[in-house]
C-alpha cells in the first residue's frame, strides 16, 4: 500500500505530524479527508489514517479492494478501529485530533465516539499548519504544474476567434489545459467554494460581486454557480482576465494573465502596470520572516499612492486580500490579508494577485505563484505579463 | 432578492419544509449549504436561510453585496441572527434543524450555539427526503438537461480519431459538453466524492477498483483522483463506456452509452443487450409504490439468470447497487440497493445503470434517467442505446 517512490517524502510528513502531536500534548490523529489522506499516503482511499506520537502509521481501508502491505487493515466501519489498536497492543489515545473543520458534524461525532474517553482536538488546524511548508517532492510537483501552466497560457491567443463570447474562449482554453495534462479536478478548502477549473472575467462582468471567497467575482452562467464568465461578448475595448487553474499535478499553481480585444483605456494599462510593480516590490522584499499582513499593506499602499484604490480588488465588492497559500487546495495558508498572523517561512508556496477592476473594461493585473526560499522568493509561473492583444 | 420567476416553485418548497417541520415537532430550520440555498431560493449566496414552521423565510446574507428585498438582512456573522429574530418579534426556536451531514463539525457547533437552549435535529435528512420529489419547475430543468445531454452524446463519434487514448477522447467530449451548455460544475453528496465532469472507462481500466461510491471505478490519471480514464489506448477490440454528466442546468441527468473500436467479443454484446433488457423490464414495472430494493433484485436476477453475475457491476470490486436519485447532486435519493427502504413516488427522478465489466474488453451497459409519473416512468435520456462502432 505504501508508495515506495514517495517513502522519503511521506516520512518527513509523518515526523512533522508526530512533532506537532508531541508539542501540543496529543496522543494521535485520525485522518479521513481525501486531501489529507493524499498528503500522508500519496494516494486516496476510502478509510482512515491513524498516527500515534510514536511508531508507524496504521491504514484502515474500506475501499478500494486490493491494497495491502504493512499496517494495512481492512474495515467495514470505523468502529472496528479500537479493536485493531487493542490487538496490536497499542494504547488508546487520551487526546485525539480529528478533522474538525472538514468532517461533517455527524461523521465527527461518530469518530469521536470510537474513543469515548479521549479529548478531541482539531486535526484540520494541524494539517493546514503543516501543509503550509512544502517538502522537496511537493516543490517539484509545483514546478511541473508551473511549467505546464505556463505552456498552456502561451497557447491562449490560439484559442481566440473574433466574435467569441467569454464562455467560448473559456472552453477552448479548458481543452488546451486538458491536452497539456490538467487533471481537471479543482480542490478548495471550505464547503461553499464551487468553481470549475478557474475563471475568466471580461468587460462589465468583472464588477459582478460573488458569494464566494475568491479574489474577484463574475456573475457566472447560471445562478447555481455564480462565479466567472457569464456570456459576455469579447468586443473591441474589452479586457479579458484569465485565471485558470494550474492543476497539472495534485499541487495547483495559480496564475492570472490579461488579454485584450483592441486598445484599452489608459487607466486600464496603468492599473495593469501597477499590479506588475506591486509584484516586483513584493518580490524584492519577500523572504522568511516577513509578515503576510505586511505584504497586503505594501500592495494596498502602492495602489493607493497611484490613485487606484477605488478599483483595487473589485469595485462593488472589494476583497481585503491580495494572495493566498497554494497546494493540494487553491486556498491554503498563509493568507495575505490585513489581519493575517502568518509569517513567511522557507518552503511556503503562495499566489500573489493584486488586481484592479476597471468599470466598463474588465479586470487587469497579474497573479503569480512563488516559492519562499532561504533568501527570497522564486517565481513558478513564467508566462508573459503584459496585456496581450488578441 | 427573491427570484420572482421562481416564486411559485419556491413556495411549494417552503410549504413542504414547513409541513416536515410540523410533522416532526420542529420549530425552524437554518440552512447554509450551497445546494440547499439554491433549492430554497433559486440562487447561491454566502449566508443563511431561516424558515420557521409558520410565516415567511428570512434571508441572512454575508455576500454578495447588493441583494435586497423583503426579509433580507445583511450580517457579518451568524451570531447576529438571534438579535434579528428578537427585533422581528419572532420566538426563538426550541427545536432547530441544522445540516448535520453537510456542515463541518466546527460550523455546526457554532450554529447550534446561536440558540443554546434549542434541541438540534438533522436538516440534511429533511432536505434529502424533500428533494427526492421534484417540482414541476425542477422537472422542466431535467428535460432541458436531458435534451442537451442527448445532443452531446449524438456528437461523440465526431470526437474520435484513430490512435487516441481515453483521455484525449474525454477532453474532446468535455469540449462538446461545454459548447452545448454544460455548466461544468459537478456536484455530489458526501465529502469524499471527487470526480471531474464524469468518467470514461476503456479496456482493462474498467476493472480497476475505486475508493469512491460511484457505480464503477477506473484508475484515473493520477493517484490524487483515482477514478475514470487512465491513459488507455483505444485499440481494436476495446469497449469505451462514456458516463459524462448531464449538467446543462443545475439539475443533472445521468446517462451512459458504449462505443467500440472494431468488433468486440460475443460475451460483450450479450452483456450489453442484457443491460438494455434489464432497463426494459424495469421500465415496464416501475411505478409509484415499487420498492427501490425490488428494482435492484430485478436487475440482479436477470443478470444471474443470464450467467453474467461475475461481471455485474464490476469484477474485482462489485457494487451492490444499480441506480440512484439525481437532482442538484448526482447521488440523491432514492438509492437502488438490496437494503434500500425507499419506495418509488411520483415526481422522483432517478438514474438506472445496470452495467457489466468484461475483462480485457471494458465496461458495457446503458444508463438512463427516468421521471416517475403517476402511471409509470418516462425516460429523459434518449441517445441511441446500441454499442456504436467508432
Amino acid at each position: 500500500m505504501i508508495r515506495e517512490d514517495l517513502i522519503d517524502d511521506l516520512k518527513i510528513k509523518w515526523t512533522n505530524i508526530q512533532a506537532y502531536l508531541c508539542k501540543n500534548g496529543c496522543d494521535a490523529c485520525l485522518l479521513t479527508m481525501d486531501v489529507n489522506l493524499y498528503y500522508v499516503t500519496g494516494q486516496i482511499f476510502n478509510g482512515y489514517f491513524y498516527l500515534p506520537t510514536e511508531g508507524k502509521p496504521l491504514f484502515f481501508v474500506k475501499r478500494p479492494n486490493g491494497l495491502d502491505g504493512e499496517n494495512v487493515y481492512y474495515v467495514r466501519k470505523p468502529e472496528q478501529i479500537p479493536d485493531f489498536l487493542a490487538d496490536l497492543g497499542l494504547e488508546m489515545p487520551k487526546t485525539l485530533l480529528l478533522e474538525g473543520d472538514e468532517l461533517t458534524y455527524n461523521e465527527y461525532v461518530r469518530l469521536s465516539g470510537l474513543f469515548p474517553s479521549a479529548k478531541a482536538g482539531n486535526a484540520t488546524a494541524m494539517m493546514r499548519e503543516l501543509r503550509r511548508i512544502k517538502t522537496p517532492w511537493e516543490i517539484e510537483q509545483f514546478r511541473i504544474s508551473g511549467r505546464l501552466h505556463t505552456k498552456t497560457y502561451a497557447e491562449i491567443p490560439e484559442c481566440y476567434r473574433p466574435g467569441m463570447i467569454d464562455l467560448e474562449f473559456q472552453y477552448e482554453i479548458e481543452r488546451r489545459m486538458r491536452k497539456n495534462g490538467s487533471l481537471g479536478i479543482f480542490r478548495s478548502f471550505g464547503t461553499n467554494m464551487d468553481i470549475f477549473m478557474g475563471s475568466i472575467l471580461a468587460g462589465e462582468n468583472a464588477e459582478a460581486p460573488s458569494p464566494f471567497d475568491f479574489a474577484l467575482g463574475g456573475a457566472g452562467v447560471d445562478p447555481s454557480c455564480p462565479i466567472g464568465a457569464n456570456g459576455t461578448q469579447l468586443k473591441e475595448g474589452t479586457a479579458i482576465m484569465v485565471d485558470m487553474a494550474g492543476n497539472y499535478t495534485a499541487y495547483i499553481t495559480d496564475m492570472t494573465r490579461v488579454f485584450s480585444v483592441g486598445r484599452l483605456s489608459e487607466l486600464t494599462y496603468k492599473a495593469h502596470q501597477v499590479s506588475i510593480d506591486i509584484q516586483h516590490e513584493i518580490e524584492a522584499k519577500a523572504l522568511p520572516g516577513l509578515p503576510a499582513a505586511e505584504v497586503f499593506t505594501m500592495a494596498e499602499t502602492i495602489a493607493s499612492k497611484e490613485g487606484l484604490s477605488p478599483y483595487f480588488m473589485g469595485t462593488k465588492q472589494q476583497a481585503k486580500f491580495v494572495g493566498h497559500g497554494i497546494g493540494l487546495q487553491i486556498n491554503e495558508l498563509p493568507v495575505f490579508t490585513p489581519r493575517s498572523k502568518d509569517i513567511l517561512q522557507e518552503g511556503m508556496v503562495f499566489a500573489l494577485e493584486p488586481k484592479f477592476v476597471i468599470p466598463g473594461v474588465g479586470a487587469v493585473g497579474v497573479e503569480n505563484s512563488y516559492l519562499v526560499t532561504a533568501t527570497g522568493v522564486e517565481k513558478l509561473t513564467l508566462a508573459e505579463e503584459n496585456i496581450i492583444n488578441l
